[in-house]
């Protein structure tokens, strides 16, 4: 499965780094089977690679974004653990080619989370988009690029509950 | 519920940060149904009032538990979000007296969380303990309160995987 966080109004790092922390340490990404995307304010994409051993501290996570923002990949040397390109969602979606993409939005359809994962975990190729930001929605761009928009609580959810909950009932609903 | 991290080996206030923003952001704990412990290295109880907005900065974060164990509560006046007692793992366990009280350890009886939390959703007043310990498991004394120990994976999990997937299921077992 592939996810993507999209975190491009106003910069909340602290929403991505919670978020990655939750979804690194499943069993579905240690297993190599989630590919992670932050997409950030003025359409920049980072890609995360699964062995990241992200720091668990805010302020050092945020130091390895800025190294990432000036060098465009950390480690500067080696296989990168995290790399930057600047790309809309709608050119990573063109770029990854997923068979299905569904984003996440309280003002969706309404669906439960084990409906849209059973449907998930039928797709060769599925993505996910959850949205980073603290207020508001996605924008139309992001919502056009989706096949449906669906809704799992008639609340906002904080990302990372979100995201929790998606790998961990796609897990169930792929080991069917 | 009720869940109790057990965070007394080695202090790693970072577990006990991610854990609490996971399961604070959940439904069962904005509906009122989820009551959270954390137990501190030296036989300290913090009690996390469900209202508790956490400071999503860990360094903010660390400093209201410095001021938490100056005071004893925070905030010092009113209502506390945060209350600290002087408390061991069974204290807590005989004074909240939970109907079941389940511990999770990778060296657990497997099971999946399924099972589990279709047997605490049948509970009055159940109870769940997670270690929040980088390395080992329960001590003898914590795990003897517990009426079972069961892994759900086959490997260790960071507490807030653990956590926010038996709050998960915990909503969908007992919505049945």
């Amino acid at each position: 499965m592939l996810g993507l966080l999209d975190a491009k109004k106003r910069g909340r790092p602290d929403i991505a780094h919670v978020t990655l922390l939750e979804i690194l340490s499943t069993p579905l990404n240690k297993e190599g089977r989630l590919r992670s995307y932050i997409h950030t304010i003025n359409d920049y994409v980072i890609h995360v690679d699964e062995r990241t051993r992200l720091p668990r501290n805010y302020d050092r996570f945020v130091g390895l974004v800025e190294q990432l923002f000036l060098d465009r990949r950390v480690p500067p040397e080696g296989e990168p653990l995290l790399s930057l390109k600047k790309m809309s969602v709608k050119e990573l979606v063109e770029t990854v080619r997923p068979t299905m993409t569904v984003a996440f939005s309280s003002v969706g359809t309404p669906t439960t989370i084990q409906q849209v994962c059973r449907d998930l975990a039928k797709e060769r190729h599925p993505a996910v988009i959850i949205g980073g930001f603290a207020h508001g929605h996605f924008s139309e761009t992001t919502s056009q690029v989706a096949d449906m928009v669906v809704s799992i609580y008639d609340k906002p959810l904080d990302a990372w509950v979100v995201a929790s909950r998606i790998v961990y009932e796609y897990e169930v609903e792929s080991a069917k």
